[in-house]
């Protein structure tokens, strides 16, 4: 168990400084981080002290978080580029290099175990999310299983190193025993944090010259491909592994799912209802989810795909009354910041609001929201105010959030992201 | 599909007065209908109009709402007693005694509709709620269905009525036959509503003279006593169905149920953990747990229960070292009312705070809510900050609410009260 922050004593130098590179942090900051957060944003660093003998902090580097007083904080990873400079690592100052390696191998194993805990693999599921950055005490690390590959995103300066490639791919090796472990960030996760692309070249793969780069895996007894070597950024979104399933026992009748990327509800929903259509706007992801419905055999008659804006179909469909008993709404972040929250509001009211107005009476609207910034009770009220202007009376049946093995960390807010609704509408 | 009450027109009398009686509230009230909201409190009815010819409102009358400036919004229950005056029943003005009847058979059917495809009768389940007043568009009626019972509460003036009574009773018995149907009314909301103690004969039974008023039920796999002829309030909380299986899939090792009144938590986990102590202030509630305890046999040498405040018994017993592998905690509300959501909040802290300090590495805590005056969110920022004073950190694995035979409706956020947080306190 870390030792509470505040119970650190100061240093017994009067001018505290430590032989790293430090960085004092502003009071707001320091009570933050006092209060189990992680992040401090560039706006909050007061100032940073590189290492004696030298004027610069390297970018990536392990520096030691002072408040403004001089007392330490603990040991952060530095971004010189993101707004997220710091990301709080251990309540130790001046943890060294050797041991944050000590204890990445540490945290990996516990978030490992508890992944064959949460997600364990079965003939219905063999995909999971297996780090997951902060909610696992890995800040700028995630790594995702499909099956026999295992995809690597490392996010940040202070991860995206070959000593942490190394060790991760060890353990992976270890105690997956994949065919394949690749890298592959988040192309705008990368460019904010000014990162060199990754070597194209597999960390591991079982059989060198041709590596398995694409692979079929299961969720919730699903078929559905993945391709590592596809502009798409994920193969599915393993955050709504368990929603999925929920969705599936709530449809029926003819179904729309919107938003559908690669097919996610709509195969899961077809299982149950007579008529699936998904729709989305990008015809790369409709493709993979049309490879994803040739793996279902049994539900091919009962899916269709159209490639549409989820706005200006809805309000095609419903001036032309086109009536559905299921409605799926998984529209990708409105709010990538605080200040976009209100235009996603009034996104969000729109889709629910034409949703609720094409369900007939008893029908179910599943309506997702994956903006952090957008809080659940927000969220909850602007779909309220949907119904109201629909005139429908909505039951909320279920108030859903991210599958386990995606959890968050109660001192981080940012970290609980994934809403989902399951309501009926009564009539 | 009702019309939205804003939709309707004003009477076309220049000062409008229906012939039944009527009732006047403010604009904000009039506004919170409009939203779909269903009450109206004492303090927002402007005026009360008797029917033409008489002087009074009759407790239970079925009363027309109109805005300030006489423009119907519909048809309300009037409680003479209730800070909740009027409960909407019809978007439509004056509608009759009779219509209301005709409408809660509509609406009890649907609602029983419902629970067969959310809680459907099964070896492993034959509890649920039938019927969950405003979830259900039946303000003032609940049924819970324990087995081969059926239990009753008719909460308000306007549905402690025969008329009432035998209505639900025929439709009860016609799509269920249970052995018996008894009323057993909340002694605090009868005394709130003033009403009449009910029949202690129950409302229907298979074998007059000596009816059934005690079973045995099944949740998730698990046998229960009910006791109709006890003088404790339920005989389980239904709500927590699924958050009881959701917690014995995460618990073991050593486990402590924090208020575990009838012992649903403590048994659950029993089935995974190695020791389990329930732990409660009421030792009626305690018994029940211990005859539950016998119907479940192979779980007996595993679970001991404590009769004890759960503030007193947490410090001493953390005082003391005690540690354990998982903790429920599920106290009561502690926020009865909006005033009372402070010291709510300092309850809720102190619980958490304690059970946090006295999990092992790697615990799971299971932190329940059911004041609907402290919101998720509110409700997460406690544990948060216990959970920073505790020096721990901790994951939230699952965000859960009550078991969808409890909806809630959108546009009445008052419905919304259950709250789960299933957390995995790291290191």
């Amino acid at each position: 168990m870390p030792k509470p922050a505040t119970e650190l004593r100061p240093l017994k130098t009067a001018a505290p400084q430590p032989h790293g590179p430090a960085a004092a942090v502003t009071r707001r900051a320091a009570d933050r981080l006092r209060a189990g957060h992680l992040w401090v944003y560039r706006s909050d660093v007061e100032s940073l002290i590189p290492p004696l003998g030298t004027n610069e902090v390297a970018p990536g580097a392990l520096v030691t978080i002072t408040d403004s007083r001089g007392i330490p904080l603990g040991t952060a990873l530095y971004s010189a580029a993101s707004q997220i400079t710091l990301r709080l690592v251990s309540p130790e100052a001046a943890l060294s290099r050797p041991a944050y390696l000590d204890q990445l191998r540490e945290r990996l194993n516990a978030a490992l175990t508890l992944r064959e805990e949460l997600a364990p693999d079965s003939p219905e599921n063999n995909a999971s999310r297996l780090i997951f950055s902060e909610a696992d005490n890995l800040p700028g690390i995630i790594a995702d299983r499909y099956n026999d590959l295992v995809i690597l995103q490392l996010l940040t300066q202070g991860t995206a190193q070959d000593d942490v490639r190394q060790l991760l791919t060890e353990i992976i090796r270890e105690r997956l025993q994949p065919a394949t472990i690749i890298e592959r960030p988040d192309p705008k996760v990368r460019e904010l944090e000014q990162l060199a692309p990754p070597s194209p070249e597999p960390l591991h793969t079982n059989t060198p010259g041709t590596p398995t780069l694409t692979t079929v895996f299961t969720i919730n007894g699903l078929k559905l491909h993945y391709d590592a070597t596809s502009g798409q950024k994920t193969g599915a979104f393993l955050d709504q592994r368990l929603n999925y399933a929920a969705a599936a026992r709530h449809a029926r009748g003819r179904a729309l799912d919107v938003c559908t990327y690669q097919g996610g509800f709509a195969l899961h929903m077809a299982q149950r209802c007579d008529q699936v259509t998904g729709i989305d706007a990008s015809r790369a992801a409709l493709q993979v989810a049309d490879r994803n419905l040739e793996l279902n055999p049994d539900l091919q008659a009962k899916v269709e795909w159209i490639e549409a804006d989820a706005f200006e179909f809805l309000r095609e469909y419903e001036a032309a009354g086109e009536k559905y008993d299921t409605i799926v709404l998984d529209p990708p972040a409105f709010a990538k910041s605080k200040r976009a929250a209100e235009s996603a509001l009034r996104g969000y009211k729109e889709l629910n609001l034409r949703a609720m107005k094409m369900l007939n009476p008893g029908g179910t609207l599943v309506t997702c929201s994956c903006s952090h910034h957008v809080p659940l009770e927000e969220f909850t009220a602007v779909v309220a105010s949907a119904a109201s202007d629909a005139g429908r009376r909505v039951q909320i049946l279920e108030i859903r959030g991210a599958a386990p093995d995606h959890p968050a960390i109660l001192t981080l807010p940012e970290t609980t992201y994934l809403k989902c609704l399951i309501c009926r509408v009564a009539d």
